[in-house]
């Protein structure tokens, strides 16, 4: 219908054979889940009186009728959350009726009662599996480019040094196992070569992974790209992009992320584990008939999943599961909030039994911090929150103005380049500063740690540890830490995370976005974090330089710490991610649940909440959904008011110079009639009057289930030809004697549409489409059907109300 | 228009002139928010052939016109959640408009939109406040019924002897200056007169304390009875119930929740601490513009309100968040879920501030287990379930039939009698058994508790702690607290805490209903606990005896705790406690929260889970859902499904045998004849259509609207008489010469109003009116109006769908 226009591979197309989203339209669909619930004696406005069901419960008995295909969706298409729903308790209602009749059947029934919970531990599981797996081999890769285990290849730099025995307490990341490439190649070393060949071998592997992974993604899966959540929002918003969840996409996804992330690109794992998680979930679905054969249900499902994927990415299951409430889902029930906990309970559990960092812990930076913090931190709390505001504002509408550059210009047509190209740039430049050259993770979880008494890292040089390079650890235990004055070593790691700042800054703006797997979690935090750290160390230097003041004397006595570098740290990074994603308590709930300590989520709070206004004040979108509207998808955002005081009748169509509205009569159409209207339209649906004159409204069709009943009418019912008469009524009308069969047609007739007046306001119509999910609505005014109105135009609308093009809604 | 038939106050009114929860009804409505924005020149059908509309955007000046009155809801009523939100959007607009064009109508559009998070932080303060001021009070006065403290009445018995120098470490809660009544009256002390006297006193303070309670209730404000929670659900669903959260209800529930409490009735105080929050939140309202004046927007902080309740009951703000979210709120947007948040942690951190329990602990119950626990260790948890299920179902099943009982027959009408009877029963029961003489939160406490090396307690009376009663600390300690071998005392303990269960389990049926402040957190908790902790034991017991058993020897080395009786008692606790709210995520939660320990989630869980399931398996509600059933309260359960097959014609009014829809036309109506219309019937709102003969839908009019506009027009409009028309069209039509004025009322009429077919399924109809919160919705078919369904048709369709009397629901 239109291009599988994805941001990331608006330029090719899948090649592959990818399982599909929905596969349903090969599967002959047994029971008349599409059909509303008919079974009684209706007329339809003419042909009896008597309006009323003569109350006969027949059982559901139009199953043989069914023409397959008919209740499914084409690619691009939004699916009907009502029609959905009906479908999944009729299956419901259909099988505790059964239930009550045979043992197996109610065997059957307790089965499918407890499949979705079978199903959410097979995701906990799956997803756990992954993501341990994921991280292993990263974590192994990225040390590769740095050196190798002589005990064997497959450790890496902590596992060979651990396994070591001549490792030192004080150096515990040096052994005379780990070499480094320039060590194995040259056996002595002289400083400069040493460093150019290490530095040359850094950039070289760069470039290796970072090509296999693009390489991968345009052969296998172009769908891999990117972080995914744009694109699993909009799904879960009700959306169909078949083979975006689909194995292909799992496998090559998996594959890649380990080699974007091992390839130093400013990327995370993060976004795209949500996606990893959700591809499982959809393949899992495909064991359940229950959420194979329902977009609603699996929805509900891939909306659990999305928890579990932040679960596993920050080992983080509650703020998982509100991650999944507030920023991915659009139809959130609380039966699966329940069941999403379970799920991100049980992968959390999976991912510590693989234990991929090593150290038992769930989470992904933990945190201990011992020192309060004072009322009067809040200030710069607060101005690391509006660094992350600007900072959120400032990286959204850079990365969509490159994005768009990318997607307009030639750029875009050599994604391979444009990867080589960044990684090279990344690597040259990441390698000389020690902050850059370690993985954003590894530079977070620096960042975040507390100076402890044995912390031999530079951040922690304090005058205090006067003597932390040969010193004995009694010795400084006994200094006591308490002065904490800066030692040389600290200024020059300021300066560096000053330099890793600013590269990092740009160097993502550029990479998110490119045609490999990329969640911006990671960079968004260690842009925080440095930041944050910075503004720590500042503030700790001020009160130890000024602990005489009134102003520090009260919260900053002598001898003890009285300020938390690693807090700001942290307080930053919650505030720079918060302005790139907007996500409030999921945020704070995450970084609540590595630290653990109710006591900093207040300055978490506060630094969240500045940043969110900070950043709504300067653009109101989230990265997400700037992205999902550069794609043009029809996504109608839940979360912010349509407050503009237009009626349904300034957004239904036709408008004044339109011609009229197409609508099918319920009898007196041919089905030649019907077939030019098909062709010669390309309306999704078309009501059905009962007169063209009165234009009284009897129900709704689709054009997809039109388009194949017609077909299969004229293939399989004997007799019909292009002028045989289309019906949908419930009762023959007399045909004159001789004329052909008529194509009976009430079964595929929507009787219950959704119906507004000119007058409702819009605010109306766009809650009521949020809330039940419709896809188009009639409108009516004093029994006269005048219009129609799909989920397109309101989005048109809406665009136009926020003077944006309205033509950037591309799908349906 | 009914009685005001709170579960606990069917026999008396309210003479007390309560804060009304909705005081619009005196304010002039001076901005024209409670009709449809209509600001353009629409025909309806009939007087003029072009039904667009000329474009003309008037600003809104009907304000001038609008009736004193009009959209504002009768006392027990439902409110329509569209029009609130309209009003609200109207609202918004307007002060959006006129901020751009002056600097102090910025400001005050500013100060609006910050409102909502200064009402926030006062609700947490004022809240925290509260529960503060509660906790000590309640406190203090559970200790005042076995003594008093000598160094001055006001302290209580731990905070006496802390003061005191004389209180050694290994007896904490002994100390001279701590004087039991017995003590102090009679000086020496026979052992057996001793008791007596204080069993005397310690059951004359309860009856004191209850009677004080129940007067209080009574004479002041009936609805400060009971937890109040099922009350409230039904408020956020959209109901009207004036004075429920009024400031004569805070007033004499926080009083009594004190004393109810302190007579160490089997009650809790979180539920009404709930209902305490609520009212905080109400009466704060009343300084907000914004909040005063729409019924939706208030709901939304009475939603963060009750999150903020149990935040400040437990210490547990994320889990009180949920909470709301999960078991209380109706419509719950994001925004809310940010706010709440905000305003459970400031309330909290002001409980903390305030430090009730004297150990700085934001929690209620704070534990820390160390022992890690087995896998087969599920099994234990799984049976603790199963009867948290059966004791929730039992509790629900007994206490609905009591209050069944007390409402139907005599009994309800001595509420004084039954608090008394029920009082001394528990208290001269309670006192023989430390473990129910001692209150139940710190019965909680004690049985959550893991066995450290010094305690001194009987439930930690092991043989390898044998000299626990005179042996040192490190005798004790060098034993190694291995063999865990039960000694006498831990026997004598278990038979009281069984006896404590069985008195436990019944008093508490009894309890929870009575006209005094009762919450059945704690007592649930408590039975829970009991049970936990008993089997607890006895998995240790069997585990020590058999250690060498293969099943055990795993997991079970001998020198080390292997089993911890405390983390049984608290999974107990939670099973219990889920199975009687149903509560799922929260519950897990707030005792996540209480322990800190993600490993203990999974006990947690699967008790949660199972207890659910059982429950669930024998009776589907829960104990607020039976009480709001009870109530016959109007409210639309939104977690439940509705899964029958029946159709909008099935409950759609007028039935078949009745009489037609009473329906006005929009002209030829004469002013009298609608008076008549509406003295002859009770409906709440009247469908206009454009002639009784075609029954095409224009609008629909509200009857209190119609009815004070009438009146107003009779009043205040010149030569009004009974034969003036009343006209709902937009144009005049050519009256006839010397005709009265007509009365014109297009701008009281709904002119978009919800419609569907008498094909749609009811499934639809009930998600729609839950989604939308609507109060009642139109059918027609064909275009014609055949009739209309309201929120009380719906419920009485569900009733007796289900087998219920559909007579029990009572309000509209």
């Amino acid at each position: 219908m239109m291009d599988n226009g994805g941001f990331c591979n608006d330029n090719y197309h899948s090649e592959s054979s990818d399982d599909e989203l929905v596969d349903i339209s090969d599967v002959t669909v047994n029971f008349s889940e599409d059909v509303p619930p008919l079974d009684r004696d209706y007329s339809a406005g003419g042909c009896k009186a008597n309006w009323r069901p003569n109350n006969s419960p027949k059982l559901i008995d139009l199953m043989d009728d069914t023409v397959p295909g008919i209740g499914t969706y084409e690619d691009f298409n939004t699916i009907d959350w009502v029609r959905e729903k009906s479908k999944d308790r009729d299956r419901h209602r259909e099988i505790t009726n059964k239930s009550k009749h045979s043992t197996v059947a109610l065997l059957f029934s307790i089965s499918d009662a407890f499949s979705g919970w079978l199903l959410m531990l097979l995701i906990g599981l799956m997803s756990g599996a992954l993501a341990g797996g994921i991280d292993i081999a990263a974590h192994w890769m990225t040390d590769l480019k740095e050196g190798v285990c002589l005990n064997g290849f497959w450790f890496n730099h902590e596992h060979c040094c651990w396994a070591s025995n001549e490792t030192t307490f004080q150096e515990r990341d040096k052994c005379p196992q780990w070499k480094s490439w320039a060590e194995l190649m040259d056996g002595v070393s002289e400083q400069g070569r040493v460093n150019v060949l290490n530095h040359f071998m850094y950039v070289s592997w760069a470039l290796l992974f970072a090509f296999l992974a693009v390489i991968l993604v345009r052969a296998f899966a172009p769908y891999a790209c990117g972080s995914g959540i744009p694109e699993i929002k909009t799904i879960l918003s009700g959306f169909i992009i078949r083979g975006y969840l689909g194995k292909w996409t799992l496998i090559i996804k998996t594959i890649t992320l380990v080699l974007a992330v091992s390839s130093g690109l400013s990327l995370g794992k993060e976004g795209p584990l949500v996606h990893v998680a959700c591809c499982c979930a959809n393949i899992l679905c495909h064991f359940f008939t229950k959420y194979r054969r329902n977009e609603a249900k699996r929805r509900e499902v891939l909306s659990a999943a999305s928890a579990v994927g932040v679960s596993v990415a920050f080992g983080a299951p509650i703020g998982g599961v509100l991650f999944s409430l507030e920023e991915v889902s659009y139809y959130f029930p609380l039966k699966t909030l329940w069941r999403s906990f379970f799920a991100a309970l049980v992968a959390a559990f999976t991912l510590r039994y693989i234990n991929p960092f090593g150290n038992s812990r769930l989470v992904l930076f933990y945190v201990e911090f011992h020192t309060p913090w004072h009322l009067l931190e809040l200030i710069p709390f607060v101005l690391l929150g509006i660094f992350g505001g600007l900072w959120g504002a400032f990286f959204i509408h850079a990365n969509i103005a490159w994005c768009r550059l990318r997607k307009n210009t030639r750029l875009g047509h050599y994604p391979v380049i444009e990867v080589l190209v960044v990684t090279l740039l990344t690597a040259l430049l990441a390698f000389p500063n020690e902050y850059t050259r370690m993985s954003s993770s590894e530079l977070i979880s620096e960042l975040f740690n507390d100076c402890g008494l044995l912390d031999s890292s530079k951040l922690c040089d304090y005058t205090g540890n006067s003597g932390s390079t040969s010193g004995s650890v009694n010795a400084t235990a006994a200094n006591g830490l308490g002065a904490r004055l800066a030692g040389p070593k600290l200024y020059t790691a300021m300066w560096q995370l000053a330099l890793a700042l600013a590269f990092k800054m740009f160097i993502t703006v550029a990479t998110f976005g490119m045609k490999v797997p990329s969640g911006l979690f990671i960079p968004s935090m260690a842009v925080g974090a440095i930041a944050g750290r910075l503004l720590g160390v500042g503030m700790e230097q001020l009160a130890v330089h000024n602990h005489e003041r009134d102003i520090f004397r009260g919260w900053c006595s002598p001898g003890a710490d009285c300020i938390t570098p690693g807090l700001y740290a942290m307080v930053g990074a919650a505030a720079c991610l918060g302005g790139v994603t907007r996500m409030t308590v999921s945020l704070v709930v995450i970084m609540f649940e590595l630290t653990g300590g109710l006591e900093y989520i207040v300055p978490l709070m506060a630094a969240a909440m500045t940043s969110k206004w900070v950043a709504d004040a300067l653009s109101r979108e989230s990265i997400y959904e700037a992205h999902i509207r550069l794609n043009g998808y029809p996504f109608l955002e839940a979360k912010e008011e349509f407050r503009h005081k237009t009626l349904a009748t300034d957004v239904m169509r036709p408008r004044r110079s339109d011609p009229p509205l197409s609508v099918l009569t319920q009898s007196g159409m041919t089905v030649e009639e019907v077939e030019r209207l098909i062709s010669d339209t390309t309306y999704s649906g078309f009501p059905v009057v009962i007169s063209q004159l009165s234009q009284r409204l009897v129900g709704f069709v689709l054009r997809r289930d039109l388009f194949i009943s017609l077909e299969n009418a004229r293939r399989h019912q004997d007799g019909v030809v292009s002028v045989s008469a289309v019906l949908f009524t419930e009762c023959e009308s007399p045909a004159s004697p001789g004329a052909p069969p008529a194509v009976k047609l009430r079964s595929i007739l929507d009787l219950s549409p959704f119906t507004v007046t000119v007058h409702t306001s819009m605010e109306i119509v766009v809650d009521i489409f949020r809330k039940l999910g419709l896809r188009q609505c009639l409108v009516i005014q004093n029994g006269r059907l005048l219009g129609i109105i799909t989920k397109k135009d309101i989005l048109k609308h809406m665009a136009q109300m926020a003077n944006r093009d309205p033509e950037s809604i591309l799908f349906n």
